[in-house]
């Protein structure tokens, strides 16, 4: 090869390939507009702890050793509480004040939003909620001013899921008027109990309670577990969990009590009391009932928790779709302009509005705690939060990917957070046992099942037009969770009919439940999808005109990319055939170039701007410029 | 409620289920037998080394900062070295023995793997294939002993998967006879270069080598970076890339080289030479050959990242499936007997066994080094790393998730892994990039592509007993390759026909590619999919008849998987319905069963503790005796 031609082989593999540009023309979003919009309340408090978060103490330091990095996270807590943006009495008060200033920590750190998560919430709002004048005089203040470390004792070493199983005993003494706290054995031990590793000072224990001999089933207790000075409580034995795979500013910790004294003024008494002479009373006659009361103070820690996975993703996705718009490879490219960027970043980035708008949705109706909505308050809240989290792990691992070995880099950001928000997809509620929940309500809804099997629509809808039609998309997503309601319910009412007597019967239709329990799981996933794809349908009727362009084409993609993914489903039903999966392809790549035309300034960028996270809170250089980093 | 009603509700909700067995036969395995099938090479060797991987110093400790754990990672390398349990040299004189030592040492942890990797196979064993005998006696002592801890500069921060596309810049000096590498900008900067921010002494620079005005393309050079004390040398500048997400005993850097003269000696020249008055010659004539001969060495690297990712995820599967099988919740029922449970765990089981074997094969390639086997090496390496970490990433997920939050808990291993291990899907070539090398093997395959689109098999296979026939899921799996090859090629070749002229004919055909790389990147996991399950019946022709039901079984259940995650695909097509659909649901449940049968020692069990990972190195206290952890 001579030297011209050598010459202008290095000047094609060299030279800086000018791209033509899109067809599509700019799809125009204004982030100010929109995050007014998508922020529903509270938003002067938000923006009020923004700005404190410039703090330089809020900045991360990922160099720090485990130990180092809990003292300052608790460090951060103290500094944070001293400002007195809220007050653990809001938790009944003013729910969305309480949500509002506790969702905002996650943008800082995960950890620091866990620590004050368990501690205002899971101990702060069981004491507000399931306690009455006495323990809110008595406790409230110190959780405010954070002199009380607060923890919360519900699960054990052997029962996670199984909370009306735990095996603590709380047995009343009447002639000391106190509540003898026990662990029978290592499996009762109190075990993933935020905050008491080594802050804790005050813990809501669940216990199984005897008064006179006769167990009344769980009832909780506020048990001090150390001293003013931090010194361990006589009887109290703590092991501190030690490291985790993320999370690590959160010191977790195991607990045992040894016939620990409680007094009886301690046990939370707003739905059940222990008189001084030992005369049990409640407003709630059943043990099942009492402990669905219990247990109900868990809402408010799963909407955060989804919230938190939605807010996650909103980081992530800011990061990885501003950076895949600037960052080019082979020539002047952006890495975005690729369908397999698209297709990874841009059906994450519509979920997080629906699943944003379902939220707020839910918000309002735990604000309002209408008893009517208790039903659809306790199916939403497992849901989304099953929702929210398995798709914050997916979206924030395929946002790490795009960004190459920068997604991996602390600095950056969504390494460190996926790490430390890994924990949510189990924690307050297995994802799996969440879902069930969704898919067992549904299934004894009578009136429903017995309108039987849905009639499977035609095949062909897509392709004739059904793929920019909100409606069809709608029925599409309603027709498969009934279709999976259908199935299962038919299965375990035809499992009873082959069994003899209520006992076989009801042993049979449980097994079948079992067999198919991955349907069951999928039937809470369709009615989640169902359910944020009809509400984003709402929320577009109240959107401001400028706005609807963008949010019908964001729920046109999350109706899209859902049906997608289950299209083994609709193809097998025959509710869909090989020409739609044509046009579903066909709309989405559509979808894809209105979202990225206009390259750095393209929908998919101002859409994530309108999230509204300072430059402070995102941090990502590569979000920024990644030729500076 | 009366005394007698609570104590048989308490009854009900405390006492032990016990659960009736399965219908199914325990499927007994030898794990001693199946291991030593597993093992083709090197056993002395590895169990050597596991045995000395005993020594405290490599007990994880996941309490310290990030410095103190790159020194930490350098001491257990320095330590391991000093053994001689293998020599660079055998990076080309026994590249199994290289392999099998390199290996062992993710077991331990994957920080000290991969500065292990970096330094013998990136750093080392380029030196030993691009070099000659003075670059292997001045260098490779060093190598072995340590004294010159090497590191891999290729990547540079605007070019990661453009390897051709570096600026780093190579100009010969005939005076002085001396090579001048030089960074001209920020992001011709070596970026990410693994042992390069702390320790690293010597770096294989690519570099564009420029005699005498003429640009030769790159060429790689062994630059000094610190001197014997670590000081850096003369023109060489070094960032310290910081905290990363995972694998924090690696101190990455990035390097910026001004003017750094090297002795002319010192460019690696098994293939190109520059002679001492500045006459370049070279066995290989153009640019672009002489590029894919340099980058060839990359080959070992993959294969120790692909069989990483699957020793990773048998950690993970045996922590996982032991603890399900033991692991009790809502009475004496084993977490594992729920079919979401068995569903997580047990396709990715079946892979392990696939990708393990594939990567066997793919070991025997590379040790024999014929050249008829270039093409099968590179895209064996290339698409079995994509899906070897690919589907490493989303088993160890399932993992933890199994396991609750004792997933979550560092001492229980498969956290840290997963998040030590999270570079792999986007280091020496992501992921997307590599399914595309193999996706572009097969489209460049003229004989084959002239066939054109293979004929649709007729629906109803599986339901009519193909379910359990090998011949057909392999038949289905091939299927599916070829189809969607002849998809994309038939794209290509008719958007090159509506053009004029051979330019317009190529950029007409890239962008049909382009427009289709999500379905390119399917080709690639199609592709590895039939090639693991046919290099699975082959191995099964070989291996002993006691071993065979498990075996034939886990084949079975890999099919059958890797079929049911492209259902959408065999329905729209017609290949599949819904019989077929059904025939897969209850197959696979079958299998499930047949695995889980007998309890703590099933089959599923007893094919991990077939890994042979011994105790210390499985860590794990939830793989023994959850109680006790």
């Amino acid at each position: 090869m001579d030297s011209t031609g050598k010459a202008s082989e290095r000047l094609q593999v060299l030279t800086r390939q000018v791209t033509a540009g899109h067809a599509t023309t700019r799809l125009a979003v204004c982030p100010k507009e929109m995050r007014n919009f998508l922020v529903h309340d509270n938003k002067d408090l938000r923006d009020a702890i923004f700005e404190f978060l410039k703090d330089d103490m809020y900045r991360p330091n990922n160099y720090q050793g485990l130990m180092d990095f809990r003292e300052q996270t608790l460090q951060r807590l103290k500094k944070f509480v001293a400002q007195k943006f809220f007050s653990v009495r809001d938790y009944t008060n003013d729910p969305r004040r309480f949500i509002a200033a506790l969702e905002c920590l996650m943008y800082a750190d995960y950890s620091l939003a866990i620590k004050a998560g368990v501690h205002f919430t899971l101990c702060g709002g069981t004491i507000a909620k399931l306690g009455t004048a006495y323990h809110h005089a008595k406790y409230l203040p110190g959780v405010d001013d954070l002199t009380l470390p607060g923890c919360f004792g519900m699960t054990e070493l052997g029962h996670g899921s199984n909370v009306m199983g735990i095996e603590t005993t709380a047995v009343y003494d009447k002639e000391a008027r106190q509540f003898i706290i026990h662990t029978p054995n290592d499996e009762a031990s109190k075990y993933w109990i935020g905050g008491s590793g080594q802050h804790g000072k005050i813990c809501a224990v669940f216990a199984q309670l005897t008064v006179g001999g006769q167990w009344q089933g769980p009832h909780v207790f506020v048990v001090r577990l150390r001293d003013d000075q931090g010194q361990l409580m006589p009887g109290v034995r703590i092991a501190d969990q030690g490291p985790k795979m993320g999370l690590n500013g959160v010191d977790n910790g195991r607990i045992w009590f040894d016939h620990v004294r409680v007094p009886r003024e301690d046990m939370l008494d707003a739905f059940a009391t222990v008189s001084p002479d030992g005369a049990y009373s409640s407003s709630i006659p059943s043990v099942s009932q009492r402990f669905g009361t219990v247990v109900g103070g868990l809402t408010t820690g799963r909407v955060l928790i989804a919230s938190g996975g939605v807010d996650g993703a909103k980081l992530a996705l800011t990061i990885a779709i501003r950076y895949s718009c600037n960052r080019t490879q082979f020539g002047d490219r952006p890495i975005m302009d690729y369908v397999t960027h698209q297709a990874r970043l841009l059906p994450p980035l519509a979920q997080t509005y629906a699943l944003h708008f379902a939220l707020g949705h839910l918000k309002t109706l735990v604000a309002a705690r209408r008893p009517t909505d208790a039903k659809a308050i306790h199916v939403l809240s497992s849901g989304l939060k099953a929702a929210a989290t398995w798709g914050r792990v997916e979206a924030m691992q395929d946002c790490r990917e795009c960004c190459g070995g920068m997604g991996f880099l602390s600095s950056n950001k969504i390494g460190p957070l996926m790490t430390d928000m890994n924990v949510d997809v189990t924690f307050e509620g297995d994802n799996t046992v969440m879902m069930q929940q969704v898919a067992r309500s549904l299934l004894e809804d009578k009136a429903a099942l017995a309108r039987g099997s849905p009639a499977t629509p035609a095949a062909g809808v897509l392709a004739t037009g059904g793929a920019s039609c909100a409606k069809t998309l709608q029925s599409l997503l309603a027709f498969r969770e009934s279709a999976l309601v259908a199935q299962v319910a038919g299965e375990m009412v035809s499992a009873a009919t082959r069994a003899d007597g209520p006992a076989a019967k009801a042993a049979a239709s449980a097994a079948a439940f079992d067999r198919l329990l991955d349907v069951v799981v999928s039937i809470g996933w369709a009615s989640m999808e169902r359910f944020c794809h009809a509400n984003f349908l709402q929320e577009l009727d109240r959107a401001p005109e400028s706005l609807r362009p963008a949010l019908e084409l964001l729920a046109q993609l999350y109706g899209l990319s859902r049906i997608q993914r289950s299209l083994d489903f609709y193809l097998a039903v025959g509710a869909l055939n090989r020409a739609d999966v044509v046009a579903l392809r066909n709309a989405t790549a559509e979808l894809y170039s209105a979202l990225t035309a206009g390259g750095p300034r393209c929908a998919a960028v101002t859409l994530c701007d309108s999230f509204g996270i300072p430059d402070h809170l995102l941090q990502a250089p590569i979000a920024f410029d990644w030729r500076k980093v």
